[in-house]
This record gives structure tokens, sequence and C-alpha cells, in this order.
């Protein structure tokens, strides 16, 4: 029914009266707004509102110089905007955050069935000879997209294939599986082997994997700063000692025996906050939040390191144009395109968050303070 | 600064003085939503705005009875409400999701340092004979909680305990941090044996890990539904036979070859955005995307099954009571609470919504439709 | 052909016809071995020599006491024995291992299907509500068996289950084998579901699996010494320092980022060789890779601990009769039944020289000499 | 006090005076066998004896041609022989088992230190580029091994560098040690960098590691074999069906919910008894348990499908020398070295033994018949 109703606001009142209820507060939202009915929802009836807090400033080295970025956060964690902006007020008192990445690339991870494993054997003999091939079939599907490698690994009939590309400033999943299509059509046809699944979590799109743990997915992110005792003490409460000792036992040592692959405090509190005030894709927050923190005394300072394996960002496409979104991207100076240069340093810039989120975590911990700061801060209190 | 100004709009006017940006689109909130700088937010400077979509009516059979549910959805990824729409339509001609869950509890998971393996071995005995005191003394923090068990693990001077509540309606995260810490004083204070981490990672808490996927965190919620052929056709466009192969060799087998622990196409996509419609803690979809679809032939219809392990979820707290994100909890019958209730019929909701995602994601995938969903939807096409 | 033909003797000549190879060197055993035949190895043949060799001795601490340890290795690796012997002079001379133990139990893992999630739920709460019924089952296949608990986990279809059992001094899985046969027929028969397999990966036997390094699985043991400096710098040829910091790079860390559940140096050596010098069942070593080498100063001195989750091991049953594999087990005062105590004693060797063969490869590593040790020793060189 | 004792015999003689036991059965070994002092086994003071059972023939189908083994399994697990040579019946009858391999590699991962991030990118920078120079630096080490490639992993100030080596016909690790250390004196000469550890857990070497599994470790081996409904009926008293379905339900569903490596039912087993049985280094069987084993019907019949994606294996050094071990390698037409082509066969004889094993045992749970095999030949019963 909804499908055939053509306005937001008339859905909301076929719903309305469908359920009894007053939905009036899904209708404030900007001008603008609305066009995501086109692209983004269907059966469009309006919009959730999620609070967006600033942290910062926060200061980022890069080779070329530094730069301070406002963070906006949209979260309703009563707490995380002050944890992260106490966290970005030591790292710019302690000289700035250094940020590196590379740009591993978007995956599209695809499966052929063959006979056997004589002819699975084949398939990725031909794959490899016929790379090129492949990536001149890849780009007929976008100017802005380009195939730079496979990995491939078959067992039985099964012949999967980890597509890895650069698509600019897009996140790009769309993209690529356009052009994964492309490329599947091509090879169905010069092999005569067909392909079961376009998308068979080989990827690993939107579930964790340690597959993208070692590979890298999206982005690869490196951030860190060096703290200095005076700056731990004033501004985050506790020693270099003691962030030192809970970063091994509780992030590293705790997940080990876990088995998680989040070698870290709370990545995902901070890449749902920024995903979420920026446009991106909610659901590659369980991408996001694998990594590591790391920390190491370095002529007497700590140094205090995150390393984000898989971080699927963009700044055009996907939510990124609408009003407040883009309003966010443009307090982080990453707004629009410019052949991945945008999206490189929006990805940098959301390392020296996270760890700036990881450092303030840590010294809450080890402070003995985190249900402290949630008393405070998340119920209203004084 | 932007600590000492006292109100949204003077927060966004310094912003936007200090950055010469316009911030205005962040104004769009309705009445009320501002109560979040009290509770969710500091620093706050206004909202975000994500599109909300409908999918459904989605048939949902319990032990008890039949209904029926509208589900919002807040999402900027085209194609997705429209998918799960297609699921629930499914769903519904097939007669219905069945579900059912567990409240396993929300975790908090804390570090004691000993001096080696033998007094790690009487702390670890001592918990066991102390498990009735640490109850009474976790109680004494709320009314609302109840500690259900705790599992513990040691090596070395490291004693890991996971302590597992019952907290009602809320999800609870900062309720068990609080009890938790009033259990570490007096076991510290019994025992002489100091906490190095009230939150050690062993919780886990937002980050994948496969001790939360084994001894599960929050709900564990499973759905099924039963597909003939008729309705995989007419509404899927594919088969029972394609959609169990895809499932198979893709979720189980793509996952198993890439070390994920999400064994499914997209639960995360679902997690998401439910979550961000109902006011969840979105970092928590780090945890949603883990779980199990399973297919197979029951008399010649297809079981399709969902398992979702961790799922920590609420019906009061956190962004709940917000306008628009309250409006989206009573649309699913389930805002406020009421011994638990509440929040587990809203968990087992999300389970029918999921499996109606699963259901449409791996019929396009099995029908080679999912480029084209997308090229029509997420591109405004036609 | 050689399943008909009755002796040892006759199956090797009958094969040496066959293939015209002399196997003659097949035929040197003790006197007694040649019962294998009829427990150990059907179309047996003869025998492989494997070297054995000797460290120690190491001193061992438990709460009523110490003594004193030659431990057997069977291996081919040169520099293996020498390197646990250097291990077990540092650990004596700093005053020994302190040692303990749980016998957390065996386990079989059975699989039962059902109709669906709602039968599947039904039968763990079948389950649970006849646990003294299952266990009073158990116990008439064997006096030396008891069913210590179970652990289930459902999903779809699927009921799996983990019996744990204590079977005294005999590692047990033929005896959990038929215990679990047993129940399963009385289950199948009072709940009207069917087991698919009674060994169904849930055990997990002889695979690596987290499961088990959660759970545990045989026997779990911890062991660790304080290392001094002196000791460390005269036997160990490095310093406590650089231990520390070998282990948390190389086996927390390394093994972190190679997503292993071996967080350590090399367990797999010493329980392989000690498995094989006292008849253990070989393919277990599978399991025993698994566990975490920790390092922390205290006091100024180094404390090394480590902790093995998954030790299946025998005193009796197996190869433990055989005359070689005897002379070991009594070597170490481990020969033989007696309750549980003796194979809990062998247990707590194993934790003991697996501690010494860490100590001495990560001081190698520590101080560069890993390949000089290899070079000399495994190549009979100078 | 061992070590200063000269020959076996005396060691033995000195230690039977210090316990007061016999050790006489040490002292059963072939002519030849007392080398092992010299490069196997420092303080030898005599053998262990396991006993040898044959399975087979064993018909492996080859891109060139057709070959029939008999396979010597060293093992004390009563039933095992009985087992893969029921499999190896099925299998011959339905035509032969198909191999294929690749020498994917044996690895040595080290671990560089840097300042951070910025310096251990520059690492990985010059580590690419220097690639061929590390290649010659690796060959002056010897004339049999060559660098095939490395894998780059870094995060804070840790750099760790899997090189991968092509050893010919040896396993290889004490080769790839000595060369690995050859590059890292290079490496540390030309940049400045220090090598903490030759040997970081990256390699991974007797651990099980899901980068191991992913990217393969000494040779990967495949195999696959059809069954027909006669064949399975006949000799493994079952139907395809039932294997099917115990292998999905087991292997694939039952490793997945225990997060465990090995997607098998006991790999383990069998490369244990034949790396016993031919001199291979049994701390290996940690890496050899991983792996897959995938069914499928094609065209009425049951193609069984084994995948081993890391197999570290020798036909000369280590204890291949040695009589019996040399004995079974001629029985395999694998003793030697011809330029690795004698490694690969005899790893594809172990993918086609893996792969009899898979199948007897997936059929004896089908049968449920699995403690009466064990109860009939592990007893030496009736």
């Amino acid at each position: 029914m909804l499908r055939k109703i053509k306005t937001i606001e008339k859905r909301r009142q076929y719903l309305e009266k469908k359920t009894g209820l007053s939905l009036v507060d899904y209708a404030f939202y900007p001008p603008g707004f609305s066009q995501a009915e086109e692209k983004n929802c269907e059966n469009m009836v309006g919009a959730v509102q999620v609070p967006i807090g600033i942290a910062g400033p926060l200061k980022i080295i890069r080779d070329n110089g530094m730069s301070e970025y406002y963070l906006p956060l949209a979260t309703t964690e009563g707490a995380l905007v002050a944890s992260v902006n106490r966290g970005c007020k030591a790292i710019t008192r302690a000289g700035g955050v250094r940020v590196t990445s590379e740009n591993t690339g978007i995956t599209r991870g695809s499966l052929f069935i063959t006979g056997g494993i004589i002819e699975s054997r084949k398939l990725k003999e031909w794959l490899g000879k016929n790379f090129t091939k492949m990536q001149a079939v890849a780009e007929q599907t976008s100017g802005h997209l380009r195939l730079n490698g496979t990995f491939i690994k078959y067992f039985g009939t099964n012949v999967y294939i980890r597509f890895s590309y650069d698509t600019e400033d897009a996140m790009g999943m769309n993209m690529v599986t356009f052009a994964t299509e492309a490329i599947i059509r091509m090879v169905e046809n010069d092999t005569g082997f067909k392909c079961l699944a376009v998308a068979a979590n080989f990827d690993t799109d939107k579930k964790p994997s340690f597959l993208n743990f070692l590979l890298g997915r999206g982005r690869e992110v490196w951030a860190e700063t060096l703290l200095d005792k005076q700056t731990v003490r004033h501004i985050l409460k506790t020693t270099p000692e003691l962030i030192h000792e809970v970063n091994l036992e509780k992030n590293l040592k705790g997940s080990m025996i876990s088995a998680s692959l989040g070698f870290n405090a709370h990545f995902a509190n901070i890449i749902a906050a920024i995903f979420l005030a920026t446009g991106q894709d909610i659901a590659h927050v369980s991408e996001g939040s694998l990594g590591i923190t790391s920390t190491k005394f370095v002529n007497g300072k700590l140094l205090v390191s995150i390393y984000l394996p898989d971080l699927p960002v963009g700044t055009i496409g996907g939510g990124t144009y609408l009003p407040s979104q883009k309003a966010s991207l443009l307090l982080l100076g990453s707004a629009g395109g410019d052949s991945g240069k945008r999206a490189q340093q929006f990805a940098e810039i959301i390392g020296g968050a996270v760890l700036a989120g990881e450092i303030s975590l840590l010294s809450a911990i080890a402070a003995g303070s985190l249900g402290k700061a949630h008393r405070l801060l998340a119920r209203g209190g004084k």
C-alpha cells in the first residue's frame, strides 16, 4: 500500500490512520532533506533526529602540515562527546595526532561453482591470466573506479574471488557491485563457469571478519600521539603507566581470551557517532569496530597508537549530500570529491578522533572513574 | 570553550562564527528533543536527521498469538527498506514468522590482578563461594537489576570475571557498570585483591567476539518461517532451492573461509536501521551483526531460520525517550517498561525484521538481481 | 588382503613381496609390544622408532611439596631437548615451577535435529530438567566415568549438546563415546527427537577451537616461575626485560594479528614430545598447542606463566601400557590409575615442561641465537 | 650431567641408576638409528616404538596418470587404521582420488621495531622496493631455497613481515630461519631499524592460525572423489545423502559454532599417523588439523572434497633419514629429494589418505556405528 502513496506526508498520514498514533515528530527536517525518498529510503515517512555534539578542536599532523578540526558526533550515549573532547584536549596539548592511511580498496567477494577441484584450479589460473581484461571491463562501468587486485581461494567446487577496487571519494559499494557484475558476465561468457553469488561474504561486507582485519578493506588508517606525564595527570587524571597497563591487560589480553577482533576499548562508539553525523552507512559500524590500540614507552613518554584495518567511508554518495550530514562533512573540510583525497583526509580525521576516544576511555578506566562519568553525564546529574 | 556555553543555539552560533560555516540544518528537530543535552549529548549543537521508511506489515507468531507490525527503518541505503518490505510480504503470505528469545543478560567483564596462578585460583574459588553476597550488593544499586551469573577465566596474574545481569526493559550498560563497581569494592575489601579495570573486554561490549557469540549477550533471539514454492516464485522471483544453495555457499561457507562471526547476509543493515529509529545505542551494531541464517527443507517447504546471539536492546533509557525514537517504539508496541516483557517483545520483532531482510537479500542474490535493485532504487532511477 | 593375515611378521613379508622393499627396520621393538595389534593398530606390520632424549631434572612445586622429574621427550627436531633442558635448569635454579590444574573434563558434542526453533527450545529445556537421569545412564556404562555437565546451543533445527565427563586417569574418548551413545538412546526414546551425529565437532575433538580454549577440555593446567636477573643472564644469556618484550610482541601481539589460538612460542613441540614418549594420542597435539604464555614483573623478578586450556591426557588406556611408553610414565611417577590423581600429576608435569620450553625459546629469540642453536645441534655441526 | 655422557647406552644406565627404573625397552631400534643423537635428539637414551599399520592400497589420480599406494600409519588409536583402510577401499572402488597441490611455501614471520607509524610505513615501503635484494641475500644461504614473497602488516611501532620460501623437498624450517636471519642482518644494516624477533608468530609455526588457513603454508593440497550409491552402501554401510548431511551439520555448522579452524572430522588423526611413520615434525600436527571437508551431489553421485591449507612436509631432512621412517617414505615412493617433486607427490598422497579417513569416519557417524567400531577394535574385543 505504502509504496503507492506519493509523498512523505501522505504516507505518514496513512500510517497514523492505520495505527492511531501521532507521528508528527517524524516531520522535523531541513529543506532539501526530502530528496532522500528518491535515493536513500523507500516508503519514506519522515526523519529520526539524533543529537549532535561537538568535540575538539583536535590537532592533526600530516606529512604536509597541521590542521585543527571540530568533530561532529551524533550520539545518544551520555558522556561520549565529553570523553572524546577530553581526549582531543590531551592530544592537542601533547602536540597533536600524527596520521597516515592507505586506500586498500573496497571489495566485493563473488562465488563461482565448478565441477570440482581440477576445474576450480583452472578457473583460478584463468583469472590470474586475465586480470587486465577484468580491469578493462570493470572500468567501463565507471570513470571513478579501478580494479586493483583479486584474492582467490578455492575448495571443492567453490571458487571465491575477492575483487578489490579504488573508488576515489565514494565508499563505493554500489559501484563495485555493478563493476563486479560486469566482470562476472565476462567470466561466465569466456569460461562457461557460472557465478552463484555476486556477494558471497568473501567481501566481507557488513560483518566482522579476520579476512578484513588481515587484508584490510576500504581505507586502513593509523594514528598516534606521544603523551607526556603532565598532560596525562592534568587532563586525564591518571598516569601513563596505568594507561599502558590497562591497554595491555584489557584491550590486548582481555580481547584475546574473548576471541574478539576488536583489540580496543570502544572504536565502535566514535565510528558510529561520526558515521551518523556525516551520512555514512551505519551498518558498516560492524566492520569499523575492528582494530588495535597499542601503547609503548618511547623516551619517557607514552606512545599511543591506533590501527583501523577496515574503514569503508566516502565523502560523496550515500547520505553524504543530505543537509545536516553535508554540514558535518564541511566542518571536517571533507565534503565532495577530489580524486580520493577528500575521503583520505576524512578517514584520517576519523583515525584521530578514534585515538582521542581511546585515550579518554582508557584513562577513565585506569582512574576508576568510568561509572562516575556516566552517572554525572548520562543522567543529567551534576 | 563550548562546554561553557549554555544553550544549543548559542553553541551552534559560536561554532558557525569559528568556522564560517552555516549549521542551520542542525536546527531541525521536534519540541522536547533538546532535553538530550542533559542526558545524551554534551556540547550539543543540534541534530542530524536520518530518513525513516516503513516496511511491513510483518506478521509475528508468538506462543500466545499473532500480531502485525509496521517496521520503522532509519537508513540512507537505497533499496534497503524496499528489500525488507519484500521480505515482510513473503513472510506474511507464508503464514508469519515464529519467534522466541532468551534474556541471557547484559554483561560487564572486569579484571582483577593477583600475585600469580595460586592466588588467581583462590580468588576464583572465593568468587564461587560468595555469589549470593555479590548478588545482594548488586541489587542494592537498583531495583530493576539482578545478577544472574558469572563466568570466570584466569591465567597468570589475571582473573577475568564476566558478570551477567537481568536489567528488565533497559539495555542496561550504565546500570551494570554501577552494580559491578559496587561488587568490585566489596571484593577488594573482603579479599585484598585489586581490580585493574571494571571494563576489561571480557564483556565484550561494542566489539565482535566469539565469547559473545557462544555465551550470548543481551537478548538471544531466534526467528523462522516456512516458505512455500509459490510465495518464493511470486514475491521473491526465485526458487527455494536457490535460496538454500546461496545461503549454504555464501552465508556459511563464505563466512567460514573469511573467519567471520557473521554467518548471515546483512543482519547489520536491519539492526542498524531499527536501532537508529528507536533510540538504541548505535555502537552496538558491532555486536548485532553476529549470528546465523540457516535453511533446510521440511516437508517440501524451505525453513529459513535466523539466530541473533547478541542483541543488547532496551525500551527505556538511552535515546528511547526522544520524540521520534519514542514514536518508533510506539509503532512497534514496545515503548516503556514492563518487567522486561516490553524489551523481549521488541527484541523478537527485531528478529522477525532481520529474517525478512535475510530472505529478501538471499533471494536477490539467487536471482542475480542485486545490482539491478540498487541501480533502480539507490540512484533515484526508474 | 592384509586383514586376513594373522601375524605382524607375515603381514610385513606380504608387503615386502608386494612392493619389493625391505621393511626389516619395522621389526625393532621390545617384547610385549606386539599386543598392540589387538588394541591399538590394525594391519600392524611393526614399529617406527622415535629418538627419546632426556631433559631435566625439573623441580615442581605443588601445594603439598616439591618433586624433581627427568622428562622423556621423543622428537626428531634437533635442539629441542637441549632447549627444554636449559629451561629446566633455569627454572630449577630459580626455585622451581609452581603448578595447578583443574579436571575440566573430556567432552563429546552431539547433534539432535528437530523440526525448528520452538522444538529446539523445548529439547533444550527437557535436557536441562533431565540432567540427573542422563548422569545415571552415563554412569551405567562405566564405573570410572561421571557426567559433570552439559553446554547446549541451538539454532534452526540443530541442537548441539556438549557433554563433559570426569574419566579419572583415562584420557577417556572411547569411554565418553559409549556413555554419550547411551544417553542419546535414552533421549531419542523419551523425546522422539533423533540424533544425527554423536560426534558433531562441538566437542571439539582433535581440531583447534575457541570453544575449547574458552570452556576448557580434558585438563586445564597452569604453571609459573619467578626468574631473577642472574639466572636469566647466566643460563639464558639474555635479560628478563628482553624476554618480557619478546613475549609481548611475539606471543601476544604476533598471534593476535595472525588470528591464532596459540598465544605461545611452541607449546606444540613439548606437548608432542611428551605425548609421543608416553603413549598419548598424538592427534591431540592439535588441541595441545592452544594456550597462553604471559610475563610480568613482580618485585623485580620476571613472573613467567603458562596456561594450557585443553590438555587431554591419560595414564591408563590408549598406548600407555606399551613397553617404552610405560617406562616413560614411570620416569614421571605417573603410570597407572589412582582415581584421577595420577593423570592430574602427569598433566601438571607437562605444564612444567611446557614452561621450560617457553622460557628457553623466548630467551633464544631474545638473544638472537635461534638460528645458531639449530645450526649447531640440528646438523650435528660444531 | 647427562650432556657430558658420551653414548646412548651410558646415558640410559646413568638414568636407570638415578631413578632405580629399568629403561631396557628404550633399547630397541634398528642399526643406523643411533645417528639421531647427532642430528635429532640431545641427551638421547634410546627410542619409543609406535605401532605401524597399513591401509590401502589407495588409488591416486594425477594429471599424468594413476598410482596405488600402501599407507603406513603409526598410531595407538585402535580402529584408526581399519577406518582409513575402509576409506581407501571405497575410494579405490569408486575410481580413485583426484589430487592437486600448490607449493605455497614455508614461512618465517619476523618483527622489526620502529619509532612509530610513520617509520613503520617507511620500513614497509623500503621492504617493498628491496625485494630482489632480499631474495639475493636469502639465496646465498642455500642452493635449495628461494624467497617467493613477503606479506607485511604494521601497527604502532611493530612491523611484522611474513617471508615465504620454496625449499624444494625439505620441510625447510631450519633453512628459512637461516635465510631470514641473513635478510634481517641486511635490513638492519641498510635501514637502521632493529629486529626484535626472527620468529614472531606471524609465520605461524606450530600454532593454528587463520592467517595460515587463509594464505596457506607449506603445501596446500586438495583431494576429491565421486562416491556412487553402491560403493557407499556396500563398503560404507550408509547412504550418500546421510554422509552429505553429517558433513554439513557436523563439519561445517558444528565447527562454525565452536569457532574452530578445523572444518573436518579428523584430519589430525591421519596427518599425525603419516607424519609419525615418515619422520615429519610431529608438532606440525597443530597446523595439519586445519582445513575443510566439503560434499556436494554432482550428477547423482556424491563429490567429497578435502582441502589442506597448511601442510608443512619434507622428504629429506629432519627425521626422514631414520631407518623405519625412510622405509615408510619408500613405501610411498617419496624418499629423497628431486627439486620439490618428491615432496609434492608425498603431500598429495597425504591428501588422498586424509580424504579416505574423512569418508570413513563420516560414514561411521552417519551409520551410528562410531562407538561400535571402537568397542570392537580398540579394546581387542569380539
